[in-house]
This record gives structure tokens, sequence and C-alpha cells, in this order.
């Protein structure tokens, strides 16, 4: 007995593509987004999977994906539930700045700091600005525990309680599980699953749009380390992309 | 103290289009359906409502409609609830006939009593035929429960148990409900709430994209009987239409 845990990266968003820092802010998927969107319900469909159930952020990004992945996929009729703790990290005060002019402003080592290191969150975001969430609706229940900026260690903590009250059960009662979530929250699932190290995990990426599929043995652990891209040689050609971003 | 309930019924799908009897046959949304759902998100975000937990039926133009309007109402990161019991009536051995070819075959009584008497379903489906949905995963849990034929009686006979048990609970714990959902299931509630006699029933249209909203009293009585639809003029309009299909 295994268990089937698909994740899935939200395609490109209008501020992938403007080169911005997005965070929690709710942009859009652009066209090339939603298509690659489809093309992650076709690997899932021609791959014989089926989700018996979805987890997505609350963020339009990866709610769309999420949505038009399983209707291609024939699967748009599967329960839905949705957390905050599978958000994208916050960005604090990085929300809505341009990643190059960022680089430029602060230099190489400073912009590599607040993108990959472990355990150091960029500065607060302050609240009231244009770029922040404290008057958002969907965060009112959070009160103090709302982030105004994360490390990948802060998204691992405050991710890990849902993978264990919210989707394990799913698994655990044999469902196909289908995560529809983000760069650093499926990173975040990623070091759990594999135990990747702190150093290791800031050099992983993963790719946008592509099924990554991990079968769990009874202890919840994959039967292959890393899991298997439904459609592994344009995978490693979009990692490779995603770590020169800034560039 | 009042509840506040909004009715959305799918917007224009293909079957609608090309004429044919649909039922719980999947089809997608025209373009037009896309744009109508659209248009009823803009009328929700204009009226101020806010939707904390949409519940759609199993089939694909109900979802998608719910899907655009609350991207459209920013409330697309809301909780998300489905069942079979809020699908289109059954159109049993009619689903994938044209409805002016089936006029003329059959005469305008029978037809009229098919489409519209309120205690007589047409044929039944043969199992395995190409419209059924026998073979269907989503289904495979009712069994003998899964409908062969319906008429509207039966509708609100398996759909009464989803409102009592999954959507009157959320209205009680105060929470705006949208219903996104179809023709037969729709008049279903609304002549549980409005109390609309089984021959009344039969001659009300509910237009496509409009959403209809429902304030209810403690007693979960229609403040407004009838309900208010947020456009109006253009809801008539559209009622008129639906009664004339098939001329």
């Amino acid at each position: 007995m295994t268990y089937t845990l698909v994740l899935l990266r939200h395609g490109e968003s209008e501020w992938n593509a403007a080169n911005l820092f997005t965070g929690w802010v709710d942009v859009d998927l652009t066209e090339k987004g939603r298509a690659e969107a489809r093309r992650g319900g076709e690997l899932i469909g021609e791959a014989g999977l089926t989700p018996d159930v979805v987890h997505t952020s609350l963020l339009r990004r990866a709610i769309t994906t999420a949505n038009i992945t399983l209707d291609v996929a024939d699967r748009h009729w599967i329960p839905v539930k949705r957390s905050w703790r599978l958000n994208e990290r916050h960005y604090g005060a990085l929300q809505g700045k341009n990643k190059k002019e960022t680089l430029e402003e602060f230099g190489e080592e400073q912009f590599m700091t607040w993108r990959r290191s472990y355990d150091t969150p960029p500065p607060p975001i302050e609240k009231g600005s244009r770029w922040s969430q404290d008057a958002d609706v969907r965060y009112a229940d959070l009160g103090d525990e709302a982030p105004l900026a994360e490390c990948l260690k802060d998204v691992i903590e405050r991710f890990l309680p849902y993978w264990e009250s919210g989707i394990v059960p799913d698994l655990r009662s044999g469902r196909t599980v289908l995560v529809a979530a983000h760069g650093n929250s499926l990173r975040a699932l990623v070091k759990h699953l594999d135990g990747v190290s702190d150093d290791d995990i800031v050099g992983l990426n993963i790719p946008t749009g592509m099924p990554l599929v991990y079968e769990l043995d009874e202890q919840l652990r994959p039967t292959v380390p890393g899991g298997t891209y439904l459609d592994p040689e344009t995978a490693a050609a979009a990692a490779a992309a995603v770590a020169n971003q800034g560039r």
C-alpha cells in the first residue's frame, strides 16, 4: 500500500512576468500561466492519475491553476480545501519591488540572502502600505499569527500543522491528493518529505506547471526520493531557469 | 438578523447553444456562458455581496460558473462544497437529443409533459448508452440512488436533504451562501423557499447568469417573496426567452 501525492506549482503569474517580488500579493496568472495549467492537466490525465481531493492556498494564481488543471484532467468535481498555510512565502517589504532593481540597489549578497537564506526573513512590510495584506478579509481570523515577512524556515513552521491536520488524513484515507501551491510552500513540503537539509533546500527549485508525483510508504516516506516529474526533461530546464531569476 | 442566500444558474452551455437536452451530461460553457459568469461576478461585487462559502453541483458548467463568478467578485478563495444533489434534473433517455426534433417527433403535448410536468419523468436512460452516467466515477457511491430519469418532484426529493444538512447549517452560522447550480435544482430550492405550488412551479423560469438574492428570516422564510435579482430588467427578458425554448 502506497499513498499518492501530486504537487503542482502554479504557472507564470503577471508579477513573475514583470519580475516583481509577489509573496502574498494576489496577482493573476498570465496567458502563459494558464497554458501551463492546462498542460499540467494533460500530463495528469495522460499519467492516469485521478486526484480525489485538491488542496490550494488562498491565492488566485494557485486556485486558478488548480481549477484549470482539474478541468482539463476531468476531475473538476472533486472536493476542494484551502488554507493560508499553503500560501507563498510572505516577502515582507520586498513585495511589489522589481527583482533586478532590488539586486542592483542592495547588491548580490543581500539580494541572495533575502531570496535564499533559510532563516533570515526580509524586512517586515509596513502595515497599511500598498502591498500589505493586513486589511484583507481572508486573513482577518489570523490576528497576530499573520506574517509581516517570512523566511523559508517560517514557511515550514506554518505549513507543517496543515500538512499533519489537513493533508495527511486525506492521504491516510487512501485518496490521491493534489496540492496546488507555490514555490516556497511546496519547497517546505519537499524538505519535509525528503529530509532535505537546511543548506540544501535553498538550492532546490521547483518548476512551474509540472506535476511532481510522490508515492509514499506507510511511514509517509517517498519510495522514490525527490519524487517523479511527469515531464522530467522540461522540468529540469525550467528549474534551471528559475535558479537564474534576477540575473 | 437575516440570512443571505445567493442563487446563480450557470450561463449558456454548449448544449444550450445546440438546443440539446443536457441533464447530467457534463458539457462545458460557451464563451457567452463564461461572459455571463463574469457579469454575475460584477453584479455580486457591485451589490457589495461577499459570499463566504459556495455550493456547486458536480457538473462542469456550474463549477466553472462558480469559479469565474467568484474570481471576478474577488471571492475565489472561499470554501467550496459540492454535491450531486445540486445537479440538473436527469433527463433520462432524452439526454443528447435535440429539443426541436424531439418536439416534432413526439408532439407538443408529450414534449411539454417531459419538459414541464411536475411528477412525470421522461423515459429512463439505458445503462451503458452513450449519454448515460452509470460508469461515471463521480457517482460511483450512489449505487441504486443514482437516477435514470427525473421529474421535478424527484429533483426536489433528492435536493432537500442537502439543503437541510449542507446549506442551512452554513446560513445558520451567519455565512452568506452562494449556490451555483442549474435551472431545475434552483427551481426546487425556490419552490421550497417561497412555498410555490406544484402547478405554479412548472411555469417559473430562472434566467442564467443572474444572481438571485434571498434574505431569509429566522424561520428561513424569504423577507421578499421570490427574492431579488441583482439585474431585474435583464432577468425578466431572459426568463421569457427560456420559456420559449424548443419553439
